[in-house]
């Protein structure tokens, strides 16, 4: 794997925790991540996975939660997950006008998998998340296709690239290229360690509000690759892993708290930036139909959520930092340049 | 205690499950009810208390849900079950305008028995329900006190009067007299059989929507009592106890089904009908503070909360009947009269 | 058109309201319904749309809300709907797996559109809804393309077709046949008649609680067509129109009244049941991103919403009815056959 | 009325939108604030009420919205709020254990105040935030009573301290005081000057997160207070007030930013900090029973939506440093001391 200089190798130390031995979604053991970029002619777009172990719609599933931050969006399954406090398929990232393709796709890749496995099913709920990539990329040709998500899936590792790779090609984050970022905590439950991790889609906020390590920066790049100022009109998708004994409404109290590392950004939850965030824990499962009847969850002591609650904050503003100085300068439809956090960190930080 | 002759003993059959051995609430071993009714002058008002346990909030916990069917209502505590899925206190049941002192009267108890327990708490989640008594009641006086709630926790029996008793004495079920009314129904899961009760505190619904047994019998008993046609403004309140092996989240599924009961009655749920289901499982609790960091809760399959699910659409459908059938002829506030089901059965049903 | 007897012709009176002249959602001027039918081979799947007026995303936005009664279901577009409280664009209803075709299809279908209009747009909130056809259709192949859509799109008309047409083709309703019904009723506010209409795609229920009219005559039918007792595991959408005064949250109460008409037909939305009200109202638009800053919406007091709460049970109660009447008996996929009530309702209604 | 000095005047500048001519809720017109406080013996607490007009449930409601962020406290009154969107009583804060007796004081002033009105009501909704001051005052006595609400409703003005008065009297916040803050921001829309404020009672937060104005100030106060390092065991109650044209739909939409504000001060929604938000417009009333039928209500145009969103996270930031800065450092229940923030200034900020 390329190796990427993330934002810790650049001075910015985010919270206080402990970080997972690679700072990222994969330290839970299990989850894997995959791309698929698609980079050529108009297009700059592609699709992302996020694989929490063989997760399918026949076998075990993990205990899974949703929060819609803003509403402003097209992720498909996160009404079953809330009601249902489960995951059944790996979770895909793509541009926005691409989710009914990559949703048909994952639909056709479980399908195989579990008629492989001896037990086809009929129902499946596909989960996408999207952010709207249409200043790089010609959305409306909506490219991507089951191969593509086929492809992702294959190459799904621990060890993935950041920033302007998969569904992150065409993402613009506080006016500067944006994309794909992750970073992890170490929580101690109990004097057990555990892992938090998540992944972001990052493709919201206004640069001028941008806030890097508390320094107010974006009114500083501003003057120096004077984006347009646009109404803050991206998305973030937060996918989050872990492997805390939680429940289905514990693991949605910890999600409700990754907007406050938005916050701590500059961000501001602006109208037209849909903020959906989805979780699951390795730590419980629901049985198949055939199964026992009753089964055992592990949860933890509700008042030590504290720890988890200050880890998913850091993490989500690491990982949006991880996924813009990571990311490239991008020229991308109709001649759009977006310029990447590392092409001015020099000029802007002190 | 005296007997009352119930809904099934006029030959009306609800459903098709089986009933618990008292066909009540406190069926769920551990689960008391009991009621102080004050009923002199212009009030015809009181308080109703379901205990589950010795539930305080300085030990073990519930598991608990609540379900807001509609929210024209002013029951208290249920925003941090939502939170934390659990109950600390008993559920107290009231006439809308004595919320605050039943509320107050249930933090005075609990700060009482948890000093008495050597762990005084500072922080306290009353949950105390409520429907509008104002057509029997002066219902401006508040008359419920702390001694009130005190001694309907005192009397709390797993044999308790239903009817015009405690909370119930005021209230109007399609426009008839309606109050308090239980009903349980046996759950197998996995060969072992467990209880869903339900009590439910009726006051809503319009007279001629009324529906017993598949009969639409509202009609015919409106030429006989005519009935001043009003609006559906009253409430139900609905208070479920089971011994289910569920989490907060199953628990809830569940307690949305609740509807369905007052639906077979004739109900709509009406803009004033402020309706609210709030749950517990004794199957399952979570540790106060100083306890093990990590802890089991036992869940059953989710295809299986089928039975549950009837189970209570069945409870709810004939607590609904119980408190009606059960009920007096009453004379209140004004003048106001308000006829019982039971005093007019042998007209309206054949 | 072919004429369709439709439940009330049978004799079955559901409610005490006043229908809509064509007692369906069309009755809502401007609402059209359209289908397209696979019925080949293995196949008996399609796709319905209800299409209100022009609405595209990139001109007026009818105000809309979306409540979720049970989320085990794949419909998509119900969490933008719920944060802006539009709807942008038709909605298409189908068979569970072809779900992301038919969110492609009227992507395609709203970029060209708006193309049309000289307003490309960018964004797009498709709204699909879903029921699972797998008994009679071989679901895994997902026929549903956009050119089905663009079809459906073309004949949608005033007049419709109910039962097994369209997405409708393939459902199972209490073990008998289901598909498209629609009603309507009359509600009168401050003197003027408006109108709530209602079509459902039903695929729920189990046999042996079917209630019509107030008479179990499940249990009676389970007798003649052996209908292998199978859990509640279909979905019903329901979708709402109407020209009420109403901004979503007003709306969106509307909606939460929609399963009172399900139990009163003996549903009592088991767990594989995904019940998914979608609604809009043509009184009131949301504005375009060019035009006024701020303008007017219509509401109606709040009280007066008895009205329309007890219609859309109503409406509710009798499409379902007319789902299942107008429906034929249909051989499928792996040789099941689903009777229609129409064939055996001479043996069961008396 | 004495003369405070906030924290602009300490040089903090937040945000970066226009303040109104006061900075505070009442800059909205028609909003006023008044407070009394209890401070004696073992008691430091109180109630603030927001006084919104001469809201009252037998005349005009203003459009109103509630969010709760973290439901682990017991406000009452949100429920009726998100169903009917409308407020009917003013709001009222005040010590954990107080607000069943505050609840009940508002009960009796509305019943009184309709009465004189010619128009007695038997339903009345009253709205009671809370904050845990267990700290500071003997939380058990629960001293507020309904001379208090009536005290704190007469003196209500315009003009109002803050800090630790009112119900901010025992109040905590990042380990130093807490209590009353305000702020205000103006948002312009259409060319026409809107306000939107927001009154806080501030009691979360741990010292070592403690960010103003960008500076991690918290880490070098701990160093000088030693503040027992506690968990984040708050809450903070924020109302908002607004004249912008919005239904309740959209207002919720604005009440959801209010958290931004917290995590900029380095926040993260601890879980004992129950968090709720409640907000009213003065632009748009729904009216009384008796009144017409269909009314007009005033609504911005969506995108226009980020001007607020901006406004309510700059406002939640500031309204927290005032309502620290403004405080005073106390000696409470069993001889506990907390530091001001005011005490402490010229040691940390540089």
């Amino acid at each position: 794997m390329q190796s990427q200089r993330r934002i810790a190798e650049y001075g910015v130390q985010v919270g206080i925790m402990e970080k997972g031995p690679r700072n990222s979604i994969t330290d839970v053991a299990g989850v894997r991540v995959g791309h698929c970029t698609l980079d050529h002619g108009d297009l700059r777009t592609g699709v992302t996975v996020v694989v929490p172990g063989d997760t399918c719609p026949c076998g075990e599933k993990p205990v899974a939660a949703a929060h819609i931050v803003n509403g402003y969006g097209k992720t498909v399954g996160t009404m079953q997950i809330q009601e249902l406090g489960v995951l059944e398929t790996p979770i895909a990232l793509t541009g926005t006008l691409n989710v009914g393709r990559v949703q048909d796709a994952l639909v056709q890749i479980m399908l195989e998998r579990c008629s492989e496995r001896g037990k086809p099913v009929t129902s499946i709920n596909p989960v996408v998340g999207e952010c709207n990539d249409s200043k790089l990329t010609d959305i409306a040709r909506r490219p991507v296709h089951t191969e593509h998500v086929r492809m992702a899936m294959e190459r799904a590792s621990e060890d993935f690239m950041e920033g302007s790779v998969g569904a992150g090609k065409g993402m613009v984050c506080f006016g500067l290229k944006g994309g794909i970022g992750s970073a992890s905590r170490m929580v101690e439950v109990g004097g057990t360690a555990y892992t938090l991790g998540m992944l972001v889609l990052s493709n919201f906020g206004t640069l001028t509000d941008l806030v890097v390590g508390g320094k107010q920066i974006g009114r500083r790049i501003d003057t120096i690759v004077k984006a347009r100022e646009v109404a803050e009109r991206g998305s973030i998708m937060m996918i989050v892993a872990t492997d805390l004994p939680v429940d289905a409404r514990q693991l949605g109290r910890i999600l409700r708290r990754a907007p406050v590392g938005l916050a701590r950004l500059g961000g501001y939850i602006g109208h037209g930036s849909g903020e959906v965030v989805i979780g699951f824990t390795t730590a419980n499962t629901m049985p198949p139909e055939e199964e026992a009847a009753v089964s055992q969850m592990r949860v933890m002591r509700e008042d030590l959520l504290d720890g988890p609650f200050r880890a998913i904050a850091e993490c989500a503003e690491e990982a949006v930092l991880n996924s813009m100085i990571c990311a490239e300068t991008t020229t991308g439809y109709q001649g759009n340049v977006v310029t990447s956090l590392k092409d001015i960190w020099m000029q802007v930080w002190a």
